[in-house]
């Protein structure tokens, strides 16, 4: 794809400065751009990178000069820079319409238009799958399942039977969702399967991570829900009847045990977690390593395990450090105390000597 | 599937107290139950939830009172509750028999009566899959493998060459069994491939979570083994040659170095993990985000890292709570010490002045 | 397979003591051994084992004495039982070769000689395929992706379109390759996708373990990177624009967050982690459950979270262990302070008063 900087000055709603007629054919970070690459600085900080750089534009802010080298200005360069980056990914999407002769679709399915099923792929009885959704091959999609529109649903992911998928949602290779939770009723040592038949159910504008598992709940009433606009990393274990709720941002390796919820817009960094039947309150954040392990008011910032108030925790990190000084300077101190009492004791034998 | 609450009474040998004609339909907890529905209570702290649930029956212990709401008595509510489920969970299952027409099937296969051998299947030769059992699509058998008698294999599971699966095991989508263990002999900082030819046996009743792996043991008589009973939630790492016990419990994103052994019934919590050639007594617990780093006596009970005692590790977290107050309090102590002796100095000068 | 111990000490080159015409029919541990299969010893602690071993021959160092039980002598017991095992393992790989009729291959698709495409792949237009390669059923390969010589691909392994995989590579199943980054502008709390259209660079002699992610990296000229020889275990999330070096060795379940460089030789033990954006240094080991949090030199040795000196965190655990004792004598010392002040003011008194 070729774009001249003037259709995509357009395209951000951007000030142009400098020649328009510049074509550009892809885009990079600054340090790695090439001639004919438009590339973005997020702030002035990078006032030195803009000389350098090899791009043959850069999309900036309001508070970066014009030089001679063409810019496209914008309030929110990183933003702009985003709405680019979709434009050229179209490139990448080279969708054929239609179901492959492959595809094994069951009876009863209801397909929208202009879906793709692609070669290989598995389609259970009484499937709903909306307009514009993509399915590529090795994708299985168990009976009764619903599917919305324009989703994206990449190669070798497994949902099971009976659960829901929103509108614009995508599942990244190698995904399962709607696998049994971890239940078990164990009588005298043994462990008896509890038949997990609740559902699960992904709002629109999620996006899960390739291999992250996602476990249906246990009963008939019950799904594991994650609401609308959340995004989960790689390799994420979400456990039966948990609740994620708007805008979370999930990084890889996070386990989220049995029933907790969070409430919206929670972080949690990479290979952190949290235990069963908690509440993590709206806007909480809690560190890379760490877990919850008691329901968090909105707001909270934690870190450790069991995870506590941040700052907290630094100050702890900060004493754990001084601790091998600290022990030594103790058995010092308790030397001179030692001494002290020694001295004092003679002198209050002076004293009553005297 | 419809049953009367009097039919389902005689399924779990229960007291049946109020109107048996009722008909139940599905199966739920208490806060979510509608009508026509069946619940339970596992003791009497839930009275209160006995009043307010929708729930058409509960399925109650011996120390709740009949009071008018119908209700089936047992001795044990949650496994008779149990029973109940499996009973609606049949419905889920609705297999067809036979091999699809679309499964590739190796030379020398044997293929017990009622399997479901579904679309998309490759099965290698030599293998053998027992009477009942379920592969579906997806789903890769290699060379020489046996599978036993109504065993599950959700889709996309990898089942490398040469490996055994025991009897009624159920292996959850995207699981891997038999890859190559992680062996390389390092010389002048070259890794050179260990061939890993040794075997994996998942004896019966095993049950393996979404996305797990199992690496084959080392060499030509070396198996890694895991026994009767025991179930691995979903990504979970298990190296070559480990060794795990009878009914142990391990949960999700643990891992097990190679060699490592658990005894029966150990419990494993989220994100814990063994290092490789230790041994973990039987009827052992390791904590959350723990690690054991050494061999460990029946019975322990343990967290952190390096795994310790619980007792002392709770001890030891509350003492790190008071570290930074402590540290202060110790620089003010250190003050009052050198005072102390400065006075004492002064004291003993005049001491010797008198 | 059956060969001669003298066969096979040619092969290794090593000096035969004992029967050479004794038959060899496979390779195991020295425990596990039984007749006619070879094993090794490492060194001379293990001479009870080689007393007691049923196996017929044993490979060993210089410093094992010739006591009748037939022996080859080499100088790296270990690394001539890796070329054996090599010798054995061959009897497991029995590959066809060709293209299956039920692989779809795209348009412009250049393969190699000798290359097995197995049953059920789905390989994109433009793809590249080198000699010798073997891409296992359910494997999924995107539009313009290459791939080098003799590389494995497992099944149900996914590489997306637009990567280059090298030469001698190993994929285990249910790799992903080329995954989207994880990477949002999140504006008003709403997370906008970044489309990730950089890509993956798997040089040679790389191998990735069952089930583990690699990410690709986010803009045009961008790359994700893994350097040859390195080896990755099962589980593993290698996140977008990450570097990794030559020849490091990578534990299961470790995290490696964006733009993270790993130089070579690198070390990462189990359940371990890199954050974002730093640079681990040449030949350093990061230990199992820490997380490295900043730049570290060339051949650090770190644990813990945030990662810090090995030896130091080892003194710090031993510091750590003593704390509630300590917190005990640290009371009791500040009431022999508060005793002695005590004292100390009576005794001036005395002194004033004397």
């Amino acid at each position: 794809m070729v774009k001249t900087l003037k259709e995509i000055s357009e395209l951000i709603d951007g000030e142009l400065l400098g020649d328009g007629e510049i074509e550009i054919i892809g885009v990079s970070g600054i340090k790695e751009a090439r001639e004919h690459e438009l590339t973005f600085v997020a702030n002035s900080k990078y006032l030195r990178e803009i000389e350098r750089t090899q791009a043959s534009a850069i999309i900036v802010g309001q508070d970066i000069p014009y030089d001679g080298k063409p810019l496209i200005r914008v309030d929110n360069p990183y933003f702009a820079f985003v709405k680019v980056l979709e434009l050229f990914a179209w490139r990448k999407r080279k969708t054929t319409y239609g179901i492959h002769e492959t595809a094994i679709i069951g009876d009863n399915v209801q397909i929208g238009e202009m879906v793709s099923i692609q070669a290989y792929t598995y389609i259970g009885d009484n499937v709903q799958i909306g307009d514009g959704t993509i399915i590529s091959p090795f994708v299985y999609i168990g009976d009764d399942t619903k599917i919305g529109n324009e989703t994206l649903i990449y190669p070798n992911v497994t949902i099971r039977e009976d659960v829901e998928i929103g509108n614009r949602v995508i599942l990244h290779c190698g995904v399962v969702i709607g696998s049994d939770g971890f239940g078990f009723a164990s009588v005298s040592d043994r462990h008896h399967k509890i038949p997990q038949i609740g559902t699960v159910i992904i709002e629109d504008d999620v996006e899960i991570g390739a291999n992250t598992t996602v476990d249906r709940a246990t009963m008939t009433n019950g799904a594991t829900i994650i609401k609308r606009g959340t995004k989960l990393d790689n390799l994420i274990q979400i456990a039966h009847n948990v609740v994620i709720g708007e805008d979370c941002c999930i990084a890889a390796q996070t386990g989220i045990a049995g029933s907790a919820e969070l409430k919206d817009r929670v972080t949690m960094a990479g290979h952190s977690g949290a235990v069963g039947h908690i509440t993590i309150g709206a806007d909480s954040t809690v560190f890379a390593k760490s877990a919850a392990t008691k329901d968090l008011p909105a707001g909270s910032y934690v870190s450790g395990f069991p995870a506590e108030n941040h700052a907290q925790q630094l100050r702890i990190q900060a004493s754990l450090r001084r601790m091998p000084e600290m022990l030594q300077a103790f058995t010092r101190l308790q030397e001179r105390v030692t001494q002290l009492e020694a001295q004092l004791n003679t002198t209050d034998d002076k004293s009553d000597d005297s």
